[in-house]
């Protein structure tokens, strides 16, 4: 069976993200696509690389009949998604991108987005959407909140350690490296070609990243104790990859038996040898996470790393694999894609 | 039904790039996958990227079993290739990747290839692969081969123009810019990241280029007279793609309305409206070639652009296309991934 | 002696440019720095990489004493330069980098830029900044007017052809491919990393850029007859660096010979030996420009590639060069910062 | 006065980067360059970048004159070096860039390099070349020994700081991003654009990285105490740069405090202004630092970043600051030139 579906905001990268993974999914049909400000052009126009699918028109939100929608896809800007979100219909299937319901606890979404929530009744509703981690509770969810992309290269090196205790919560240090392509289509002086290429630098800094939120209520919950990380995410010159060197305090052995033992049956999860860590290409396009695990010459210390597409497994792909579940489908319809290399 | 097909030279760009195509083909198998020098190794160690797939291990060509195989893609360098097919089976189907067989004229391979063909009774047997202006002998060919990458983009911008006999055919100018992925994972100085990326030049000038060959045959074989491109290839940091710039004399309009109706319904030629010209960033990873023409301030000169990704149309999902023609499957199964954009 | 100079529109990146190599240049001094939106602010906020240097603070034009300053470089957007450089002392030499004063001809400058200049009188005072060509000129100007980078790096290529009758003027075809610096700093969608890297496209094709206007100017000046090339650039996923392919009839070794001697005593043009094609990235950084001559395998047809650094020899560079010139300083002075690679 | 100088070892980047910096330093000339298997070839032959200038034509070492030469820069492989240093005259200063001299402990070099060393007496005299560390030293020495690239990274954040006692010294974590140029010019699949570009991954990690070395040698002896930092190394998409990222245990303004007061009255050494945090691109072709130290949500937790050219101050242009020290030149002379941007 063909679900028709929704996409809100698809005239950026994490919209066309979800229009070309669905462009070949065996269960999932695009029946509308909203994009407020280019409604009335066509997605070709918008994006070309998409010009070979027959899609609707953009439109705007309140022209699309949701009568018809199995389920929506929200790929809207943080802020303004609570707003739209509430005026959907009660009984709309909604997986939603951006960052608006990741929080469940009122508090923490004020502190970390700067205003209270506008639709708190929703955010109580809502489903953190690790797909690996919430497999039951998505199934049955009318509204599931896709996590940070950051915020997924994260737990999925950390969270089965944690849950096992076998690294020192205190001491994790989470050093990230994120292609362009995660800061979306915006026209700001530092994503431009001739600014950002050839060069490197943090950014997000200083224990102000808005994704330490969802690592604090993450990780805590998992550890069943409060867990601070320090987390310093850097800006690289390409479009797509996301790759987190956490630094921990452990036996290394011990730690990539349990990451192993952890994804052994996971079909996106993947854990090399002991002593390899993966590298971004391996995952380009796709909905595939690499993790590897080293030591270190002094004893105690290991390296954990962990590599997705932001796009994919950090954005599209996830919700992807959420609607899958929603809908009662095979989790990996239509995300079996192999990366792209070179 | 599924047909078990082998790879041969799975070591290279082209060889992965099969791999990763058939990996979501509903009507191909991997049965076997060789690669002399590694052979014993396990794909996913020569390529990570495609190490969440079931894979044979890699041999070398005598350890695999023909008989179980239903088509054979051949990946192999140029030279021995010739050696190799001969060696073959005689009832085994083949899609040849390399220039082995390009060129029908026994006299054409020794002038570009520098050496008398090994196999002239196979190179008179061979078909040559541009899948559009050869469906019939493709699907009736035991040995198909493949075509340059640059010979194809120039192709598709300028066959149905000399058809028709819009254009001038002494004036044509095909400048060319290609990736990197093109020439191979050879270890060569020019492909480091710090000789190649944020520069670029000329290669393959002065009329020395190999598929010049290609072109000369076609064209004329198309033109009904000789003719004689100048063509120059350029070689520009980016990994896929190639863009050909093919400058000609002739109406605009007339040959954008040419090509048009030539590719008007073509699965994977899109023609785009007339003074659009393409990007190679909309083709990423994908088997199509978009097209555009343009006029000039001074009548009858015209620009013609097309766009195709060098590994993929270009090369490993021509060689499916042309095996699904043989193997009497849609021409289109398995190559309708949508480009990868950003 | 050590000249003060001004440099007006010093936010965006020839101005940096400008600073970057005024910064060890023996007889200029960084005098005063105008960038109106960004008045008030240290050039080390606006660009870090100067942080080291001890300069003025961005001012408003109407702020800086101009009776200190021995020479101006205005590189400001075009348009709004011609108003700027109006208003500025009658007494001031100054350099100007945009295209307001390019074409001497006001029925060139309304036909390529859509509107009637306004300042016509100094129009015709304007000198053209192409050094090579234009020195006793340029020494005794007041005011010059800095050429397009495409249009240097064609007439680099073609000037010395045209005007010794060594290539057919009717049949150029100027297939240009230009790094994104070019455009500027300007927020533009198309010039995003997540855009730009790894695709290439033209742009200003149809015979619509208006560095045709200089190149119909000059090369028709030349040649003593009226000359309409065919120019197509394309935008390449690099940052410095323009490389113009030049196809044109003639003959090879003449036109190779032609081109050797015209720039034999010339210190920043450098003629390869023939049937050499040069790099962009051997120029990176520096006012130098290369050429090189192939012949092709159709008698009586050739290649001309010239590679130059946008920001240096097409745009700041050379307005440091024209500068030594009018202040009667060695040519070189300031420029023989060897390029940089890799 | 000028100062003939020889590069041996003038093939390899870190040789070219040599001669592009002495290209323009007032007080050095190349006398000699030797590369022993492009022996014979122009410069011009080997880079093309350098063509513009006049040099002396490649040799073997065992041709050179050193009776005329006044300092000999040695850019040679590491291993070979030793043996081609003892070989050179006892009384000709010598500037060595490899890795041969920087342990001063036998047991060291044996334990990181895998071998004894060949001349343990070169190595008890051979000075440790982070030259604002050891002034005095590098001025009255004959062998000084230039740092690994991604030491001089990391010992610039943290000297200061251990040197004050401000930051525990068992808590360090040095992630360390770094441009593919420090690799060399070497043929190896990792360094091929195809594999590189768009992509990131850690190498040389599991504390086996031999800059390890350097780290325990110069930390311990600045702490006064064995210090032991963990360090993982990541290449990055891009060609010259490197940042660390160092995560220390301290009070975030303190440690800003004492960086800047330390390197307050240094040439080339910037810290930039609290919870600033440096790029790459800033420092790229420059003999610049920049530093930078942000605080973070946790208290007592801090992130000092710093940033170099990893051929310039990580190499080559450390490398002429010494030979300044030891010529009686300013210490600044010829590496004043700007970074480049964009």
């Amino acid at each position: 069976m063909t679900h028709p579906v929704a996409v809100l905001g698809a005239s950026g990268y994490t919209g066309a993200e979800l229009v070309r993974l669905i462009a070949t999914h065996p269960g999932l049909r695009i029946a509308a696509l909203s994009a407020d400000r280019k409604a009335g052009q066509a997605m070709a126009e918008v994006f070309p690389f998409l010009g070979h699918l027959d899609l609707p028109a953009l439109v705007r939100i309140e022209d699309i009949r949701f009568g018809d929608i199995g389920l929506c896809f929200c790929a809207l800007p943080h802020g303004t998604t609570q707003e739209v979100v509430a005026a959907l219909p009660r009984d709309l299937r909604i997986v939603d991108l951006s960052a608006d319901f990741r929080l469940s606890d009122p508090a923490d979404y004020e502190r970390w987005y700067g205003k209270p929530h506008a639709a708190p009744e929703l955010q109580a509703e809502a489903v953190y959407g690790l797909t690996e981690f919430y497999r039951a509770e998505i199934a049955a969810a009318r509204l599931v909140a896709g996590t940070g992309c950051n915020a997924a290269a994260g737990q999925y090196a950390l969270r089965p350690l944690l849950a096992a205790g076998v690294i020192d919560p205190d001491t994790i240090v989470i050093d990230l490296k994120a292609g362009v392509s995660g800061a979306g289509r915006a026209l700001k002086e530092n994503l431009l070609h001739a600014e950002l290429s050839e060069g490197t630098q943090a950014y997000g800094y200083g224990g102000t990243h808005r994704h330490l939120g969802e690592f604090d209520q993450e990780f805590s919950k998992v550890a069943g104790r409060p867990v601070r990380v320090r987390f310093t995410p850097h800006l690289l010159p390409m479009n797509r990859g996301i790759l987190a060197t956490v630094h921990v305090d452990g036996d290394p052995a011990e730690i990539h038996r349990t990451l192993a033992g952890a994804y052994a049956g996971e079909p996106f999860l993947r854990v090399l040898p002991f002593g390899r860590l993966p590298s971004t290409r391996d995952v380009r396009g796709s909905n595939f996470c690499h993790l590897g695990v080293a030591g270190d010459r002094l004893p105690g210390r290991a390296v954990v790393v962990s590599v997705i597409d932001n796009l994919t497994k950090g954005s599209s792909g996830q919700a992807i694999q959420n609607a899958n579940l929603m809908l009662g489908q095979p989790e990996t319809a239509g995300l079996m894609l192999a990366p792209m290399f070179p």
